[in-house]
């Protein structure tokens, strides 16, 4: 018996972190013990990795090299946090998974798509059981001062343009990915998000 | 018009650091402006991702990780420092590069080197013209000193069998890659060496 890998996508200032708590509040409320965790990061080395990707100049890195560095905090965090927790029959909620880089380095530039999944299918191989697409028009997210300029989340550097491109990016991979992924209005006030994530798991 | 891509490699000890710098006397004796580099690191963001890799408990990283952590490196000092100096001319001399991770990884893990392979083409997808591959014996590495124990050079703590099977893995790769691989005994004295390898770049 496993528990269940649930990953929750979507634009920068989408929600994805306060519903990520949310849905755990809710599977504790069924009597399950839920991990919370997040990417880039989740584990003590994948953290670290996170460290160099988030601070600094972000152009240090070409695109093809924070590729390499994104899946190598996440085959961290697969090992050290997803996976123990999963065989212990715990479920795992994490705030961004591999989606998280097809549409990021997809918007940077199209044709990283095919390096993204040639690495995860060399070093990850595994998808969320479930992934909650957080769907909101950016200018919502930034109008709601949810888009936080923390030097993590980088909403304004990045520009509006660019946030539309990740969101018709996270949309074309709902259709790709349809048995697993499930677009979530995350519009709406935030106890009816909360509901509809919440059935949506519920209903998986 | 391009320089030339020389690697060199072998075990810890074997002398490579120094016979780089003597390599780079022998080039600019000749008229040539070679740019001196070694691995993990050789550029700004390749030298951070080197101390992640260095640095802290050694068990830290599964070796899967270090693959990605090693490949990341890789592919910023092949952009920032090894690509531009070819482009201008320059030679570049570099102590270790994609082999050594062949070597040290096949060696923990044999069952590693297909995902070695797999992530150097997908990413890096370039060998160095010529390679020249430091052979000794492990016990003569130890017994002259040579083998530091610095932390980047863990010869002691990896200890004699890890590092006579390292010399093993060499040895397979010189006869697996034999157009650019050239076996150097670097059992002599550091003169004899230096020339055997000035020999070897300018015949090549």
């Amino acid at each position: 018996m496993t528990g269940r890998f649930i990953s929750l996508e979507g634009i920068d200032g989408s929600g994805k972190s306060t519903q990520s708590r949310r849905l755990a509040e809710h599977l504790r409320s069924l009597g399950r013990d839920p991990v919370l965790t997040r990417e880039p990061g989740g584990a003590p080395g994948a953290e670290e990795i996170r460290r160099l990707l988030v601070e600094g100049d972000p152009d240090r890195w070409s695109p093809e090299t924070e590729i390499l560095l994104f899946t190598a905090a996440r085959r961290d965090h697969l090992e050290r946090t997803i996976r123990p927790a999963l065989a212990a029959d715990r479920d795992v909620i994490t705030d961004r998974f591999a989606d998280s880089t097809r549409v990021y380095q997809g918007a940077t530039r199209g044709d990283l798509r095919a390096l993204v999944d040639a690495i995860h299918a060399d070093a990850i191989g595994v998808e969320p059981d479930l992934t909650l697409i957080l769907d909101m028009d950016p200018e919502v997210a930034l109008s709601r001062g949810l888009a936080r300029n923390s030097g993590e989340d980088r909403f304004e550097e990045f520009g509006l343009p660019f946030q539309q491109k990740l969101r018709a990016g996270f949309h074309a991979l709902a259709e790709e990915f349809p048995d697993r992924c499930i677009l979530i209005d995350a519009q709406a006030d935030p106890d009816t998000v909360a509901a509809a994530i919440a059935a949506a798991v519920d209903g998986a």
